[in-house]
């Protein structure tokens, strides 16, 4: 028989929450503002990360770690906007977790940056239980998956402190249901802010990166007073 | 301390082989054909369901199974097209299971069934890895997902046996890019077979019906020994 390692799921948990918890405490000392996208697969989480840094540039420093299950794309795509970014390429697991997060950060210059973003893999169900240590989760949904997606997976939404609605230029060609998709939004997470956004037409980008920028001006203001030490 | 049972992933992964092996032996003996619908949230399986329900309707006895993470929503859907369904809630689970489906086997009229769908939980990733004891795993990919998604997500479209490209009426609002995609799946899989379909238009639902058909004629005359006996 072969001496075969196993690792107890009850045990992957603890783990990742004490991972998380470090990768927080490192995040808030330099005042860097993390951002987790969450999304299913082709929502647009690349597509809206490039619009963002697009709108952003100039403004802040911004880095960027990618989750693939394969492949090095989104990284590729990211490159050509002259942000730091690194690609963890998970080899089959649905999500990322704070281990691989924490080994990622040290291929970034954290001590420069004032924003990084996360992007996880394409899964709208499994990346929302494992908390990374991030500020904000962003919940990513397309009008092409349809408006009844908040019931269906409910986690992510009560999860996430913003959630995109995406490709709203495709909302003429779908049987989208805005009306009742924000009743369902209100009754599992009133607190959700909710901008309607289009990566394709720009439309929306506008005031989801002033929000954006107004997290990471809190966020420095909040340890400034260690900030003007170092 | 409480006592708190530990599962151990090394055995969830055998025990889900065991079942699902079981699982295929009853089908077998049956001559039920049974498709595993795998997508992500929102690529269309209910709506294209109850396309292939309504097109199929009076020709044989199918039967579903319907796995969400919450709700009844989809198997209300489908219980209209007057055909027995029974709803698996996984309450959190991202994927279902071979032993969730041999339970809900129980509560289906199996020995009058010619054809069985199980929708799986929308997520494109893990339902891939779980053996269901289905002969045939259908993926369903939305166009509005981009066409880079076999790449990102090769897993399933390397298991998929059968393609369903839902949404194509979307196509001319959409930057995917057909030629890209199919050259992409010919790489990972070239025995997959795609039909390009739009649950909305109809398009595309006769060639899928009709392969269908040949499946479920081929299965009964394999177990047609049997049957006669019956």
């Amino acid at each position: 028989m072969p001496d075969i390692k196993v690792i107890l799921a009850q045990d992957l948990r603890q783990a990742n929450r004490e991972y998380a918890t470090e990768n927080r405490e490192k995040f808030s000392c330099l005042g860097i503002t993390v951002v987790n996208l969450i999304s299913s697969p082709g929502a647009g989480k690349t597509s809206l990360l490039e619009a963002t840094l697009a709108h952003l540039s100039g403004s802040m420093a911004i880095g960027v770690i990618e989750g693939d299950i394969a492949t090095t794309r989104d990284a590729a795509r990211i490159a050509r906007y002259n942000v730091p970014v690194v690609q963890i390429n998970t080899q089959g697991a649905c999500h990322l977790d704070a281990r691989l997060i924490s080994q990622a950060m040290v291929e970034l210059p954290l001590e420069k940056l004032d924003l990084l973003f996360i992007e996880n893999v394409g899964n709208l169900v499994c990346p929302a239980e494992f908390d990374l240590g991030e500020d904000i989760k962003v919940c990513i949904l397309s009008v092409a998956e349809g408006s009844d997606k908040p019931l269906k997976y409910p986690l992510v939404f009560r999860e996430a402190q913003v959630l995109l609605l995406n490709k709203i230029d495709l909302l003429p060609y779908t049987d989208f249901d805005m009306e009742a998709f924000r009743q369902d939004i209100s009754n599992l997470n009133p607190e959700l802010t909710i901008f309607p956004v289009s990566a394709r037409t720009g439309e929306g980008l506008g005031e989801w990166c002033t929000w954006l920028k107004q997290q990471v001006s809190s966020k420095k203001r909040s340890v400034a007073p260690f900030a003007a030490t170092v």
